[in-house]
């Protein structure tokens, strides 16, 4: 299999999980795609531990997905944003709440509804393909070693 | 912010969280998208420990993600197959490895090229509007409590 000749260090997804592959961080994300900003305000939210959310927010300002605003001077105070990189993580948070909406949701329906300002209606996620714009599933794709993989040994 | 009053347990992403959110569960599940079946196979291509490996397998079973299979009788071995719910989370792998290769691919490029086997191209994920059919991204979306979300105390 010539999946197994590409080296983690070498797989995008585990590019993408070695920062954001972890619930706290992911639920900091969620939250910030809720628009909550301030340090007081995701501690509240997500009840985390002071301690492990100034760590998990000073990597995603590190990472670029996160950047510090001030929002008050005297005592100087920030609040953090997506940046673009960070709202390039939508689609992976969209499909783990439609995820989750489909198969844990329960009899009663979905926690949250998302409505597509755009057209007005509440929407689910369709992920489509860039030149065809067909919907795609797994069984439709194949993969195979790109510019960036690893020449054998 | 209304969004506060949601409790964690109510809401999606924290539920799809509790079963997918770490990234040895990810990245075997990574691995059974690239057609990994077998226990050997996974555990070589991880290098991760036997008993971690057991447990994730076991956990994806008991969610009904992926599915044991019997390739063989005597003595009995299975395999381990994604089942329709495991293969719902495809979106959510193919844009993590997207925002990976987009953000951390380096100069050569992609480790790996997805090729849509309908159109025949190269592709790129794009996340879509189930209504209109238009692109989503974050600044198009609005949220609000579903059915499914609890009362205010």
């Amino acid at each position: 299999m010539q999946w197994n000749e590409l080296s983690k260090e070498n797989c995008s997804l585990a590019r993408s999980l070695a920062v954001v592959g972890d619930r706290w961080t992911l639920l900091i994300l969620r939250d910030a795609f809720l628009r909550v900003r301030r340090f007081e305000e995701f501690e509240n939210s997500l009840g985390i531990a002071r301690r492990v959310l100034s760590e998990r927010l000073a990597l995603l300002v590190e990472e670029d997905i996160l950047k510090k605003v001030p929002y008050q001077e005297n005592p100087p105070r920030y609040e953090y944003r997506l940046t673009e990189k960070g709202l390039d993580l939508y689609p992976v948070i969209i499909s783990l709440v439609h995820w989750g909406d489909r198969h844990y949701a329960g009899r009663r329906g979905a926690p949250m509804l998302h409505t597509h300002k755009t057209c007005g209606h509440d929407f689910q996620s369709v992920l489509t393909c860039s030149e065809c714009g067909e919907s795609l599933n797994a069984r439709d794709v194949t993969v195979r070693p790109g510019p960036g993989a690893k020449k054998r040994a």
